[in-house]
């Protein structure tokens, strides 16, 4: 079949505040070939995400992601690696072309697997969908007392894990820091899983990181996730030294599998945190997943959107049996729940799993997508070259 | 001072050709201050480039460039490391926003130096502007027999060196390279400089790059550009040991710090080419022009269209004496030339410099400017949210 159209939808809420809550506004991307539909989602910046799909050609390797995908076969996996590497040729020059290519190649897998018959994390080779524990993934308050309040929370609601990131942690004093941490872990109780974010604030300062470490290791945190950058690797392998048992998290800025690679090789990480809404979708995140196992590095994913960004971004591990710990929005905004159709609910082990159903097995709420969709023209040359899709 | 304005003009040829010339559009940027007025240049996509400048926020790690920019303070050249650290964490996860920024950090340099009344490189610390020997920036022609006539032109035009890239070279077979660079050494005979720009052509494959070593000796290159994309750091290191005498040469697609460090540090390049239009500005290459010298490795620019994106280019390196090779466009599109008023002319030795004069030394023509420009209109729920200013 032939990939025919490739429509998409930004969608927000009415007000987007000024927090590190990614679940303000979405991309969403609708795929048709062959009498089938599939959806996707790209993580981030809606509109930027748009004009690399659609703007004018540059040169030969500035063209818009558009241009490699239209009008391409799609008959089976193969179809997905070589569309994916032609954007990558075609738009080497467009920087945004990865987040764009990242949630047209999560619609086109949901297409074939519905054509196929068969569950994503099938077609990826997997045999079996394992229960991933999931920590409910929360913003630290704004003050220790908020915390411990998110963590009882957390646990009353059954996580069995939880992390804790962004807001004032790292912004002010090592002293501050334990507050926030000692307040955590006392929300969680002793058994609980206690992951920490420290949302690339030290940038690259091994030193200032360093000085985290202690607390990091009094309230038995599991990881430390992204102390840094995404590019300050000699920071990552410094800071993962000095931190002994406390493992390194990292990865969820990676738009291209050799970022993730430099993670696991240069940056010393544990855990590799991939978002398939960045790295070049599914099928980019699969050849990270295959690294990961091949490094000895455990596979996480990144996720802060809606279920079916949810359900991508559990395909590329859903087959590693040991890689049990997974991402999943716990307080996302109205319009992350809203606008699928169903979910992916914990079951009675407070586990969850990709689903079983043909593709990604989650349906997008049209009624919903409408109610949050914010319409968008772009006039070149007083020409109209982009107006949003109807539904 | 503050900043009171930035305003982006799209430029464009007619017609834009699908080949690797990236002269055929610009990204202009204007900013104002004080009642200064400073001009720079976004590298590639302008478009999306825009985009990043003008989106709603998506959360607080991705906003448009334009939240961290207009309103703030001017005074020295400690303020724009400032505000490109804001541009970077609060657009973390908009990945077109170092692209858009670089443009913007440019003008701010230019700006900067009409108001204190000193070229850049010395605001940049330099004590003075060497001479550097441009190479010609050509394509491969399509058949050896082009690519002969294109050096023999190079050379009778008065070039010392010239690069030859992109086009057919490393798509077919070792026999058809070979071919081509025989004709390429042949045009510029035994003395001229020969240097190769595989473009990205082999993404990560070493053992294809290392069939074209013997030619590339054979013919005395003095690099190999970009035989790999710029993430694949181990193929570099390897194709770096393998190759002796021959360096490579990578950088243009870095857009941070990290990356041109990952390839002086992890990929063995000899020589680090970075484009001021797209790792960040004159500020960020500025860093990497330190990293190189205190490493070893030969900075060079990479510039692909107007003499005011080759003024930006040069003032990172200008006060690097042995660093003396530099990209220079050969054969731009018309748009590349009429955009300015004035040029880096080669002088009687066939050298050109950063210029003395204030700022940036160059000054946009705004006739042609208004001859290749290309009105962008965005509308976001109804509303225009952006519009192409008057010039």
């Amino acid at each position: 079949m032939k990939i025919e159209s490739v429509d998409f939808f930004y969608l927000s809420m009415p007000e987007v505040l000024d927090i590190g809550d990614g679940s303000q506004d979405a991309l969403l991307v609708r795929v048709r070939a062959g009498g089938f539909e599939g959806w996707g989602e790209c993580e981030a910046a809606p509109l930027p995400s748009i004009a690399a799909w659609m703007c004018p050609r540059s040169h030969s390797a500035c063209k818009p992601v558009r241009d490699s995908v239209l009008g391409q076969t799609l008959d089976g996996v193969a179809d997905l690696t070589r569309i994916g590497n032609l954007v990558r040729e075609n738009s080497l020059d467009l920087l945004q072309a990865d987040h764009t290519w990242s949630g047209v190649d999560i619609a086109l897998w949901d297409l074939l697997g519905k054509k196929l018959g068969e569950p994503v994390w099938k077609l990826l080779g997997y045999e079996k969908s394992f229960p991933k524990t999931p920590y409910a993934s929360v913003l630290f308050g704004n003050t220790p007392q908020e915390t411990l309040k998110k963590a009882r929370a957390a646990t009353a609601a059954g996580y069995k894990a939880a992390k804790f990131g962004w807001g004032p942690f790292g912004r002010t004093t090592v002293a501050a820091d334990r507050d926030q941490l000692q307040a955590a872990r006392e929300g969680l109780g002793a058994d609980g899983i206690l992951l920490v974010d420290a949302g690339t604030v030290w940038v690259d300062d091994v030193i200032r990181a360093s000085q985290a470490l202690p607390a990091l290791h009094e309230c038995r945190a599991l990881w430390l996730e992204e102390p840094f950058v995404s590019g300050a690797l000699d920071s990552y392998r410094l800071l993962a030294e000095k931190a002994g048992s406390l493992k390194l998290a990292g990865g969820e800025g990676a738009h291209n599998i050799w970022m993730a690679r430099h993670l696991m090789q240069h940056g010393g990480v544990g855990y590799i945190q991939i978002d398939c809404g960045r790295i070049g979708g599914i099928t980019v995140a699969k050849q990270a997943a295959d690294d990961a196992v091949a490094r000895g590095v455990t596979f996480v994913n990144h996720t802060f959107t809606s279920h079916l960004a949810l359900s991508a971004s559990l395909q590329p591990f859903a087959g590693l049996e040991k890689d049990v710990i997974c991402e999943y929005p716990v307080e996302p905004k109205s319009l992350a729940v809203e606008v699928t159709a169903n979910q992916l609910k914990r079951d009675a082990n407070g586990q969850v799993r990709a689903p079983d159903t043909p593709g990604l097995g989650i349906t997008p709420d049209l009624a919903s997508v409408q109610r949050y969709l914010v319409p968008v023209e772009i006039s070149v040359r007083g020409t109209v070259l982009y107006r949003t899709s109807v539904l």
